[in-house]
């Protein structure tokens, strides 16, 4: 039984309490929040009580964190709880500076505490098989990948101000996503960034609009194009093309239900967001990292692969900004 | 809080005691078999214990009973429920004998306990849909109802043995369905049925292949059939064709992932079996039952509906054995 | 070079004389129809001359008949060509009186002329796919047979008057398909017809929706399904399930194109009747008429098979009259 | 009537004589190729005559010439045929030095002949289609672009060598369709190549995969990808998301039918090449040119269209040279 205390009420931080109070290897023995009035409503939904840092990090009964706060708080906490010996199940970014999420990750392998970093897409059945299905071989050497990544609305301006840009924020899974399925490093990046869907995303500092290029080590190349808003809703799908074939991976729809009329065959839309989604996603991969915690194995997705995703991330920025491709 | 006793601890008194038990509106107090090893096994599962009827059925602290056992005892155990006063969800058929059926739904009435018959498919998400979609007029007066049923392979013939064969065992949820989605009552059902999988099936006196067509009081017109394989797996589609449209609910399957290859273009097959497919429907049927015994209101699928459904099921198999059209 | 005189300078009469005007292996000599006019602007179109019945039949030259004219007139042009000595290919039905139909056949065979009976789907490329697919027993034993034919909307109440009814003017096409498929005889016919589109058809003694149950031989069993309106379009699909797997072939759509929007996905509709949807499969019917006659061999689609087709057909106008199978 | 004298035999030759051999506005009066005999079996297969340029070119007879040789004979050809007042439909590329194509597009302009670019694409009945519903303003503004293009399988290394390269033989096409269907002009291009299927292509001084990126004026994004070969057929794919939607025209596949069997549900395969999925593009295309010069109007293909896509292909091919992304 792993006993956890959470860090984080908010969206993110809801579904993460729903997963670790249904799982039944896993226990939530309190949820701290900068705001109080969430974290008791959180705490109350799931039956557990309002803690505090210091007192929770003390305590030798909790034995994992699950850092679902705002990303400015996220390495702090990691330092903190890898101090303390705590396992540790964090949300994606580390951190918005590289050098940052560095030393922390640092400090957790010193420690040698157990670190995940929440790219949950890796655990969304789709995209899992689909890596099963490359690693089995079943389309040979894979050379060329497509990720489309698109938000249904674009999000208010505040979160855009603090998100730390479309690169960071929306593409970071992307880029994960793509060294994950071609198993292999990325030699460069080339991005460029748009301002179409809304001026004050602009006026922000942020694109809303970006595609990216990536070529790996073994020349295999990878598109990835990323909007805040297709008004049909969150449009999430992957192609690889290799030797021997290629492996699609669609939306999941509404229902398979399907309307014919005088003004076409309408089929229903992809689910609204990725709370829909990924819903199975968030479900597996905190699964995943109590199990591995209770096994005493190290999680599939650690500190190294989300520094690689954010330097990547910060990488596309730097081309997005001067034009320039960035060799990694 | 809805407080069970199981009766029967088989295949399909596993996913009824799972949801039971997962239900925060619900406790599972007992499970009940005549296989003590196998009730057992369920109850510790879920933390309950075995009990027995007439101690259960005498226990003011069990409100609901679940009827999950083998067929033949259904009857009586809705009337011994229905003298105690519980609330009754039934697993189909209530009986293969109609008229045995009809007494037994006459004591739950004159008892005044709430009585409802697993006819799950009504609540399959994409099921519901189609018929919240016809309901809302989207395709005008339907005229035309197709339903596919196939199972992936055959049962065992000892379970076609005490079946009550093709018609009563699996067509009974399709005859039930198209009086659901038509919302009327059939004139006329003729059904043909054939022995093409199985001559064992044939042997045991049951068909393995069957067809049925329904003539609705409206004119309206429905077309059914089912078999006992389909080597892609389990195939169950509904289309309805109206006035303004026609509106086609597709199997689930198991991932979006599409393979292109030299060969063709191979999609996931259907989910395999009605644990998978019917997961969800099986989950939010109950949650029905439970929230409509809670709210005290009747559940929407009672003991007329499955005496219908056997009605029907029954005069299908008299016109595959008479050859002839049998008026209802 | 095969010299056709054609008869019928309608609807079907123009997609006949453009599909002889075009081939290369043909002539169209002349066109005949009562109404002078329309075969006058038919010849014209294609650079021929309007004939006359006896001097046609009269003419050496002319070595092939296409009778596309009104179904009354079909028996007697059969007849009169057949002693004319021309091969004979004449648009279904033959009659609509079977003993007529069959009297005419047996003189064609009398004067040992080739006759081909315009089932034009046979030659579908979707369907002639399926067929082969089945042949070469991808689908192991067909089992299952399911067709809809759906029309986009009825024909005029004139039309309907003349035309034999739903059973002998469309559903004979299924019925054609059903046994050409299953490749073997029906033995029963169940059928079932309403007024559910316009009491107009109904007035005159028709139906506008009709299903019907056909029993193979072998056991294998057939559900056909027809309307006189679907307002998506033509609808023609058909699914056969075997004991090894199931062939589907769907609509023929009027592009891939597939619009997202906040209403839904919507894709396009099927092509919207049969000049469109087959006009490949009456090319390539013509093309083997001409190519067999060519040959000297004998067409694929008979005398024998057009009278089958019109006998199920008048057993289903029989079952739907009486509301009792009929066996054959 | 137009009359045509054809340079090319080959391949593409073939296709464009046959289109206009049976084009009722169009004569072909004359084949002229370097290799006689295939000059003389396409002139016999078309009844028609193998001509000579001198001869041909001074036939006041001949107002039209079709140009399907070898890309270095081009401009050569286009500056003759126009210095002869003929109308010209020329073959993409115009040549592979931009410079030479813009020179001999002067002439055309200066003689004021109507001067038509293969694009042949922009006639294919998916793509236009999908370019009318944008320019109708179904999405909205477009914002990004993916065009997918990968052949089944790669040319000889002979044509290779003579191809003027991935991007100039291939990918020029996608650049002519990104700037149609975006309707504005590209002002810079990143493009990276790579050597995955054939070493023997990257020996040849050419890449085998690439990508590339445009960004338009209006901040609009492109992505394009291709390859010499996708085992599964021609995959030719468009994608436009716009401010109100998105439209996708998908492969056009060989049949509708789909087998569900044990191993999944296959459905068919793309057409092959582009012989069979541009067959109607073609077919569209030159009737477009035949019926602008018999009308008097621009084709809607001009020389600057070649030379943008040209532009653009050199501009690519820079780029993946480099390493840095080209402005326009």
């Amino acid at each position: 039984m792993i006993t956890f205390c959470q860090f984080g009420a908010g969206r993110i931080g809801a579904i993460h309490a729903a997963n670790i109070a249904a799982h039944p290897g896993a226990r939530l023995a309190a949820i701290i929040d900068s705001d109080g009035a969430a974290a008791e409503r959180l705490a109350e939904r799931h039956g557990t009580r309002v803690g505090a840092e210091a007192e929770a990090l003390a305590d030798p009964a909790i034995t994992a964190v699950a850092i679902a706060s705002s990303t400015d708080t996220h390495a702090d906490l990691i330092e903190a709880a890898a101090r303390a010996g705590k396992a540790i199940f964090c949300e994606k970014p580390i951190d918005l500076d590289r050098r940052r999420a560095e030393a922390c990750v640092a400090v957790a392998q010193q420690c040698g505490v157990p670190l995940m970093i929440g790219f949950n897409r890796r655990f969304d059945p789709q995209f899992a098989r689909l890596e099963q299905e490359i690693r089995a071989g079943r389309i040979g050497r894979p050379e060329l990948l497509t990720i489309k990544s698109y938000d249904p609305a674009p999000p208010t301006i505040e979160f855009v101000r603090r998100s730390g840009g479309l690169f960071r924020d929306m593409m970071i899974h992307d880029f994960d996503m793509a060294c994950w399925l071609l198993n292999e490093e990325p030699v460069e990046v080339f991005a460029r960034g748009s301002v179409l869907v809304d001026p004050a995303i602009g006026a922000a500092g942020d694109f809303d609009t970006g595609v990216a290029s990536l070529r790996m080590r073994s020349g295999a190349l990878c598109q990835i194009a990323g909007t805040r808003r297709a008004v049909y809703g969150y449009d999430q799908r992957i192609e690889v093309l290799g030797s021997e074939g290629a492996l699609h991976a669609g939306n999941v729809v509404e229902s398979t239900v399907v309307f014919h009329g005088a003004e076409g065959i309408v089929s229903d839309k992809p689910l609204p967001f990725f709370l829909q989604r990924y819903a199975e996603a968030y479900r597996r991969e905190l699964d995943h990292f109590i199990t591995a915690v209770a096994d005493g194995v190290a999680p599939a997705v650690g500190g190294a692969d989300g520094i690689r995703a954010l330097a990547l991330a910060g990488a596309a920025e730097e081309s997005a900004r001067t034009g320039r491709p960035v060799a990694l």
